[in-house]
């Protein structure tokens, strides 16, 4: 019987999560997963039978925590504006190393059919997330223009945890928002 | 007195850039690119000391590539538009494997200050070829736009070469090459 501590997998998923932003996906082992999360020699193969488990259980670790931040936000009364620009911020500052992770699993998973299948939630759920969140504030923003929103945004994230931290401020950020968000709902007058 | 024919290294360094998207920053080590380049075992430790070297300079090369033709772009006359949307579906088709093997680069290189010192010209360089097209083509666009149209150009390519190769079309491409020129432009309008 393959062990069920949701505890201790979790702490594994997350010592990977770790690993996979400071050294990226080759430095993502089952020995350097113990070790990051202090447990004994062996514990990660009990949970991962083999490294491609360990990547695709990152990546489904990393959609949840994606999903449990991005949920949340929906609750906080604001325009779309503040509410993208805070979580762009949040996410190239505060959680900067969980979206180098996310982004270390999206390249792996073009060799990975397996990872891309994992990371496949994040597009599709943010699209559903994304059309909820305008529900709820009321948005005029052409519903169409949300896959490209969002592939945007993500874009914009990936430009900033690459870039040097000290030139990512709240000023930048609201720029790349703004500018995405004239860009989608002036695409709705041009047609 | 270390070798210096330039074809052999340009070779070697080809060869380094068809590992980085084949196989990932992991799989780009002095043995394999000799492989690939068809080349005898110790060929590539005479050229790069060590693996650091060997990735810088497949980072030279990859943005020399990459400003011969973006270089060669202006030449062309045509729209921002027709221009950025011909450049970006060029970029996230037929030279896939470079920019996978940039996005790769740039992820080690927050690791790694060398690499990112080398990836440094990328940025750079295309504000001036850009600002240089604009002039070329006397657009209007706002000049302090180009750095944010830059970021979401680049950060649109990550989601395109990442993305399922079949999902990739000019419509998609040119949807999100619209949408970023129209928020650069109504940034104007609204300040």
């Amino acid at each position: 019987m393959p062990p069920t501590n949701p505890a201790r997998r979790r702490a594994l998923t997350d010592a990977a999560i770790a690993l996979l932003a400071s050294s990226g996906v080759h430095g993502l082992t089952h020995r350097a997963v113990e070790k990051e999360a202090d447990l004994p020699p062996g514990t990660a193969s009990n949970y991962f039978r083999d490294r491609e488990t360990l990547l695709v259980a990152a990546a489904e670790r990393v959609v949840e925590l994606h999903h449990t931040d991005t949920g949340q936000a929906t609750d906080r009364p604001a325009t779309l504006d503040d509410l993208l620009t805070e979580s762009l911020f949040t996410a190239a500052t505060t959680l900067r190393d969980r979206y180098l992770a996310i982004f270390e699993l999206q390249l792996e998973s073009v060799r990975r059919p397996a990872l891309a299948s994992a990371l496949a939630g994040l597009g599709d759920a943010a699209v559903r997330i994304t059309a909820g969140q305008h529900d709820k504030l009321g948005l005029t923003l052409p519903r169409e223009t949300i896959p490209t929103l969002i592939a945007l945004y993500g874009g914009a994230l990936f430009t900033l945890v690459t870039a040097p931290p000290e030139t990512v401020d709240r000023d930048v950020v609201q720029t790349l928002v703004r500018t995405i968000l004239n860009g989608c709902a002036s695409r709705e007058e041009k047609t």
